[in-house]
């Protein structure tokens, strides 16, 4: 017991040097297996291998010349855009959201599915979902065959092998197998996790975590947590359940979290926090909609904008908890970025930024504080879609990489599509 | 900029695949290359070539061989314990602890260096240091020659590329060139780290996070802070300052720390904060020493022992704001593995940790808290010692690596020796 030793194999390096080229070309088509080497610290003879491979895939395609000092003119490769599709399904607590992305990771198509409250049987969401997905596949005019597969990311915990959904708290679900039941639906190639690690990954590869060594994504939407990318790969924990920082204490004994604990970050900055922080400041403020969370994290933008005295103070106020939080991982993970991710982080824009970087100024450990930046995330579209397509992405390059050393198969879904 | 790749590159590997095939053997001696292939994951040709090497450099002796069921008969390698001798330095806030071993890391001399309340000046701890690694060496009767490398723990947060004490807070240190003052008197390679990760990787080779996938190595000292064993590998962060938990905000507006923050976990469960525990709940115990931390530690266990309801409630108390504090790192980290190390977690031992599992029970998540042992640190030394020359077993085996490839020399220190 407690032998077992950890490998890493030769095939995992594969993988990763696999993803790695693959994130420069996107990041940077057309190129030239020349620049790619002196890019990714891979040898030419490496990048000439893994490109390729690439290129027998259809990934990758050959786009021409560039001539290079006094040498020989050297071959230029881009992403084949329309190589293969990619789709991105974002289930949230109020809405699922699906799209279609091309192999370069641009959007295609779009198709929102809005859920009506109390309407989160596993059954109603996956229908909302094979509709969606259903959709965009036909808005994009694209053949079936050319669809690689179809990442969902659904809140909460999630067992990924078995593609159940463990917990998801704002419904209550318990041991849900929601991959089972999506692929009486959809015959694609599916592969579920959860938003914090569809933002982590989408940062990873299209973000402000790219070729960066240690970053932490943090979440802050209905739920608030902190996806992992820890030396260039996600931190998943031996469960797949790393990242739940929005169920660590910061104020013990202080709020009652749904989780059963009491003090929870995710208490005093995620949006229902955010309200409370709110009407405990002024009860009657017309910034408040009490059954509307977008309606108010949208008001407080509006107000903070206008210089409203009751909006600044509660952004300051969530700052001051959320900065203390920041801190936390700053200090524990010493990362080189911190990036502020979904749907609250965004609509609060820079005037929450400019608090939390105060804020975490006061909390944090000189050393780890200087070494981090801490910044929006770029990434203009919706991040769980875009980080749930990468992981159709990943998963189709590591089914190459297993069907090349004759190992068994993706998990592929052979049922009939509805 | 941000776009600077992380490389592993296959020198890395080669390295991690060094120390796991040398952990083993370290563990199980002797042993055949067929059993380290099994235990390890790696081929037998990789095996074989990375024991040629240990076996090259005298790290490794051949002692006989076992018979195999009907195959030819395996050769038995076991460390060559004779072959070389590492040092680790423990410089705690009170005392300075040198031990040698030898290179089955079985502890052959110490020596204890007591340093009086005010002695805290560089040049003293250094005189300190130079006297017992003095003393080890002549008590040990090994030759100067075969003495491959001095680690050096020192508190708090530290440079190791330039061997600089960035910041110590017990002493109030600021960038102290610890290792350039020691070279003055130590001829042997040096290296330096802080007390987290030397515990961590004292788990890591020869205690419970061996062979873990992911481990957090808490330590309860004066200070507090949890080492990080991720992926089989110290987790280092981006400044080499991660797994500062002791100065993550538990208690929001709570008691003021030295870093500055209030509410920091090590207020509430390093020694100092156990004694304010004690001292809140009854002033004039007999319990509480105001001045020895050591005696107050002591004496709290030996009340506990004795069911005095008065050291009963601190350490329910001190478990209390240790498990939230913990359950953080189960919710951030989702560990295979919780270590508790260092002696304040010695001393209260068993009655400590059944207290901190079950207050960990009531406030991390399930799906982490069911994937995660707590477990007292079943080193039987002191692991400061046994982790720092650890890291000069590991600085050793990096240096043959680096010469194979023609790369520069370990940081050897040519000065005279004291
Ligand atoms: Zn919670
Ligand atoms: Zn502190």
């Amino acid at each position: 017991m407690g032998d077992v030793p950890v490998k890493r194999t030769s095939r995992d390096i594969r993988t990763a040097n696999r993803y790695e080229v693959l994130r420069q070309i996107i990041a940077h088509s057309p190129t030239s297996r020349q620049e790619l080497a002196a890019a990714t610290g891979l040898s030419l003879a490496t990048v000439a291998t893994l490109v390729g491979e690439l290129l027998d895939l259809g990934m990758l395609t050959e786009v021409g010349f560039e001539d290079s000092a006094g040498g020989r003119p050297r071959g230029l490769v881009a992403v084949n855009a329309s190589g293969g599709a990619l789709i991105g399904v974002d289930i949230a607590e109020t809405y699922v959201r699906v799209e279609l992305f091309d192999l370069a990771l641009d959007m295609l198509a779009r198709a929102d599915e809005d859920m009506r409250p109390g309407e989160n049987r596993p059954e109603q969401v996956v229908a909302h979902v094979a509709a969606a997905v259903g959709s965009v596949v036909t808005q994009a005019g694209v053949e079936g065959a050319r669809v690689l597969g179809v990442g969902v990311s659904v809140p909460g915990q999630v067992d990924r092998d078995r593609g159940v959904s463990e917990y998801a708290p704002n419904w209550d679900w318990h041991d849900v197998p929601l991959l089972d039941l999506l692929s009486e639906h959809i015959a694609y190639p599916l592969y579920l996790d959860n938003p914090l690690r569809a933002c982590a990954v989408a940062e990873l590869w299209f973000g402000a975590a790219r070729g960066r060594g240690d970053a932490v994504v943090v979440n802050l939407g209905t739920g608030v947590g902190a996806g992992l990318a820890l030396g260039g790969g996600l931190h998943r924990g031996v469960s797949n359940s790393a990242g739940e920082w929005g169920h660590t204490t910061l104020v013990l004994d202080g709020r009652l979290c749904h989780c059963g604990n009491h003090g929870c970050v995710e208490t005093y900055v995620g949006a229902p926090g955010i309200m409370l922080n709110l009407r405990e400041l002024s009860p009657s403020s017309p910034l408040l909609h009490p059954e509307d969370q977008t309606a108010t994290i949208d008001a407080l933008a509006r107000g903070v904008a206008a210089q409203d005295p009751v909006a600044l103070t509660v952004v300051r106020d969530t700052a001051r908890y959320l900065g203390a939080g920041i801190s936390n991982l700053v200090n524990v993970f010493n990362p080189e970025v911190v990036v502020l991710s979904s749907w609250v982080a965004a609509t609060l824009g820079d005037p929450l930024l400019n608090e939390v970087r105060e804020a975490v100024a006061r909390h944090a450990l000189k050393r780890p504080f200087a070494a981090t930046e801490i910044v929006l995330s770029p990434i203009p579209t919706d991040p769980v879609c875009l980080g749930a397509a990468t992981f159709a992405l990943e998963g189709a390059l590591q089914s190459v990489s297993q069907r090349g050393a004759s190992v068994s198969r993706p998990r592929a879904r052979a049922g009939p599509k509805g």
